[in-house]
């Protein structure tokens, strides 16, 4: 944990540079310090497939799902959430110009008692 | 809001129009009458590794997983959900009369205080 | 249900035989005894974009979610997700003897009021 995937129409391949908006929620998300380096895993789906609004060809969407433990509080998830966000604006800007795109973004937690995980990175990492 | 996903196993991407079925959901959604044009995002994807089941090769499963935010009455939702379901059923009628084929779909609700969005669709098809 | 989506880094693709780890998350799945065989559709995706944890190339993650019906106890669910992980740890035990990578698992339940299902597989498993 976390968790952050990136949802896009394919649409948005040619407009975005995609694997810089992961490294950008990443580096988003490590500046929040709520969240350990070793367990930042961003991602990224493409959609062929898609129907957006009133289908105009132009419509494009992105959305970030980020998947947490549970545990932090409100105010913290809230603080994180939208310095990610808004790195997320900025780095969108020129999309987020056009009257077709839509951005969006939540968080959802993960029950502790039902989450199971095995990550040989943070000995690594904390070595370092 | 609302978001739509489409998932399918690969064996049915040459028996199913996924496009047309991402049409199709769209459709339904808006005929609901609850969702806003401008924030019905649909879209669907391919799953080329599976297991599905007994194994069996024609086995296939479209699974549609809905979000929304939080706030609708469970009626309105099961009303809805149910529409658009029985959208899916006669689209993928075909699918059903074998005996190979599971349909599944779900409404999943999303915490509005760890919600973040930023849509320019709406202000251009509120306009016209 | 239940529905099984293992997320996987693109970098693994050539290290880990990703359809058998399909086979054998159904065959611990099924080995539980707490699921219907008709109602398991294990599926897989590949992500072509990623950021993890420090960047090193060698990063690479494995997230299995795991969606089912609301109901069962909870010392059924984690018995039963346990097993599961421990096939998956078996599974990627050369993966996890290096220190880049991560695997996760979670099991999220599904409002039955806000779920609807047609599964034509049931019937004939079991009539066999």
């Amino acid at each position: 944990l976390p968790h952050f995937t990136i949802e896009y129409s394919a649409n948005l391949e040619s407009l975005v540079n995609i694997s810089d908006l992961c490294l950008e929620v990443r580096r988003a998300a490590l500046e929040t310090g709520i969240f350990p380096e070793g367990g930042i895993r961003v991602r990224a789906v493409k959609f062929d497939h898609y129907a957006i609004a009133d289908l105009h060809p132009d419509n494009g969407f992105i959305n970030i799902l980020i998947r947490i433990g549970m545990g932090r509080e409100l105010a913290a998830k809230r603080t994180a959430g939208a310095a990610i966000f808004e790195a997320a604006i900025v780095f969108l800007a020129e999309e987020l110009a056009k009257s077709h795109f839509a951005l969006s973004m939540d968080i959802q937690e993960i029950n502790a008692e039902l989450s199971w995980k095995k990550n040989t990175m943070h000995s690594r990492l904390n070595q370092s």
